[in-house]
């Protein structure tokens, strides 16, 4: 959380300028995202999040992250959403970054997910997949199988400085889904990190998705798989099956989930424990002293991980779709 | 810049409950002041600030800030003011932290002011201060000759760390401000703290002022010596006697300098610098390892220090007010 690229007064104006959205009335850096800088900018017509782009975003991706989001938002999703400038342009330049102006959506994040934010985060999630399939871009996710043999890699000599047997349990993890990843199931689009901070209610309805910055092509119950790990996980790693019910269900209610896709979850929940594992235990052993930006723990997704590796059947996740 | 404090969204739904200003809709932690915790909230009819008070502030002295801004607003000041809630309360508590609903400023602060800037700056502090002259708290400077004494003692042993000499330097600049620091220039509240980032403007013209964190009972002309340093200097530690005309003619337009006033800005300047010199000394001494707050370069005061230790009438200031 925080702002790495200090933009002044004249050259947000300057900015602005090629935008028809009114003149810049405030403007000030948002404790949101750790990739980019965000900034609220208020103008005399409206509000928005500008969003410069740092390092960890590669460029060459940001074509698909604004082009999916402009896709969802003429598809009625509620998602933030690049403007056009003056001239059509959805991606600019600011202080020699790249820049998008993007629509403020009203909303907060919770914390603590309730049953019903889980019902409504599934029923979202299941639009969202739904409303992509015609979407024409494609983004191979680098945090799948492949992105997970590197990163165990250059994690697992060290893994044991974060637990001991960690390194172990990796390599394990990592030789079983290497060898047991679904290879048949729909895929699709993802957005692939929809935690709870990117997810938006108003008076208890789901008002908005943002941050699509890790979207690529993957299996669809992946993207479930993810979000059962992110909502329905209490802070005691103890698991809340009826979240996860009402999760899946919300789901399965706007995109009927198949057998084989239900089946394959407990593989998938797998996957994705392993995969926010691996990112957190990679940041947490390259963190740098003094760095803006806190690491969060990885054991708390080896607690999951430990959870999903004793599900016998999907219908413990308290859904049971056969019947 | 950070947020120290997570507030959740039933917290802020529950807190907004006791103001009355609608709902809440938007709920942002914004990357402003290093001492508190701020959040950009908007509900269905306005925008505001929320602060939590971090444990940098004296809870002690809150009911000085706060009413201080509040006698401001009611005087005509831009400046941001804090709202009672349906109990005539303006002082809260959330998340175990004293806490205040601040009304939002239009405008954005300037990081390279331009002689208008300081113009207009000049005249919004003589306004400040005669806004001030009938307001009845009065708060000791923690930050004036006594506390610098202090802090010149728990750093002079490592000053040398920063710069070679530094402590020697301090030591002599301290002794001379002892025997020579302003008993009989009028005093009254100052802001004491007056950087750009504390000021908005809006299309050039000067729309608030904010962050009275700092407001304490001292010498007026300190408050002009403050801004002289903060505000006059170039990135090159250059000075801009252009830019300190303007600040102190707007300043002297609107409450005008005494003859012993301007005799007395080379002394109360070489004061201002020592003092931030000496709190970023601190700072840059006790720097935590991966502490969220970046530490500002005390060396850049140290010039301003041995640009005003030069000076040897205030028409070097580029006014002469005798005339």
């Amino acid at each position: 959380m925080a702002v790495y690229t200090m933009v002044s007064a004249d050259e947000i104006a300057a900015f602005i300028a090629d935008y028809d959205v009114g003149d810049v009335v405030s403007f000030k850096g948002i404790a949101e995202g750790v990739e980019n800088s965000n900034y609220l900018l208020s103008t005399t017509t409206s509000h928005f999040i500008l969003t410069l782009y740092e390092k960890r975003v590669n460029a060459d991706d940001l074509p698909f992250f604004l082009g999916l989001m402009d896709h969802l938002a003429h598809k009625g999703i509620n998602c933030a959403t690049p403007l056009k400038d003056k001239k059509g342009n959805v991606l600019k330049e600011l202080c020699g970054r790249p820049a998008a102006l993007i629509s403020f959506l009203d909303g907060l994040s919770v914390n603590r997910p309730n049953v019903q934010n889980c019902r409504q985060l599934g029923g979202a999630l299941a639009q969202m997949h739904l409303a992509i399939s015609d979407f024409k871009g494609m983004r191979k996710n680098s945090l799948s199988v492949e992105g997970w043999i590197k990163l165990a890699a250059s994690c697992e000599q060290r893994a044991d400085q974060c637990l001991a047997g960690l390194g172990q349990t990796i390599e394990q993890e990592m030789d079983y889904l290497k060898e047991n990843w679904p290879q048949d199931l729909p895929t699709g689009i993802i957005h692939a990190d929809l935690f709870p901070n990117n997810v938006f209610f108003l008076k208890g309805k789901l008002s908005g998705l943002i941050d699509y910055y890790f979207a690529c092509t993957d299996i669809l119950a992946y993207d479930v798989a993810i979000c059962l790990n992110a909502w329905c996980f209490e802070e005691d790693h103890s698991f809340n099956v009826t979240k996860a019910e009402n999760l899946i269900k919300g789901y399965h209610e706007i995109r009927p989930l198949s057998a084989d896709e239900m089946a394959a979850l407990p593989l998938l929940c797998r996957g994705a424990a392993l995969r926010f594992l691996l990112t957190r235990l990679y940041d947490w052993l390259n963190r740098v002293e003094g760095a803006l930006v806190e690491t969060l723990d990885p054991l708390e997704y080896l607690a999951m991980l430990n959870f999903h590796q004793k599900i016998k059947t999907s219908n413990q996740y308290g859904v049971d779709l056969s019947s």
